[in-house]
């Protein structure tokens, strides 16, 4: 049975709010031992959670939030549009990416693909 | 080679103009020979053009319209936030779906999987 519409919308609630204000070992928490992530979609894929906490981690310590733009659930899949806003001296780095997750019937992300590129970062 | 980012946009945004106001032939000439089409994303695969035309063959006639909300090309494929108004009798139907699309190296559509479920129709 794949996962729930109620329980995907939660793990992309839990996800947001994680990337904006967790750790990476909380996110790792969110992924299936197993699982895949493509940031962006078309870098090389990382596979199982050392090399997908490597990745979080690279944002841990980043002064940053997000905020869900909007999501669409269907077939045990889902894509979100969402913005992280990070600011680094006296520049904000604003990046909307829509994300595409699919899960395991235990209801953790079994792959992730973030579709975006250079010219969806708005520097100001 | 992939599809370049300028045609995947010149794509999406023949795709939506038609979707609108073209016919089901003129749709379907963008896809592939044995592409294959799940709208909604859970809902069984249409593949190849008979199939593919018979889908959009059901929305000729409609009084409708679209637009392009946001798109995010990355790594020869494209994911799309759009809105299609359909207006019958006195009501208007607003669906608003993210579609996900691949190309092959001409430039054609080989998948495209459509993500919205009940919850995003809005009747007015």
């Amino acid at each position: 049975m794949a996962a729930s519409a109620d329980r995907i919308g939660q793990i992309v609630d839990d996800y947001i709010r994680l990337v904006g204000s967790g750790t990476a070992d909380e996110i790792v928490a969110l992924y299936a031992a197993d699982a895949t992530v493509e940031d962006p979609v078309g870098s090389d894929v990382r596979t199982g959670h050392a090399a997908i906490r490597e990745f979080y981690a690279g944002l841990e310590g980043l002064e940053k939030e997000t905020r869900l733009i909007t999501s669409r659930i269907a077939g045990g899949e889902v894509v979100f549009h969402f913005e992280i806003i990070t600011r680094a001296g006296d520049k904000t780095y604003t990046l909307s990416p829509i994300d595409a997750m699919t899960f395991d019937d235990s209801g953790v992300i079994t792959t992730m693909r973030a579709f975006w590129g250079d010219g969806d970062m708005v520097i100001s």
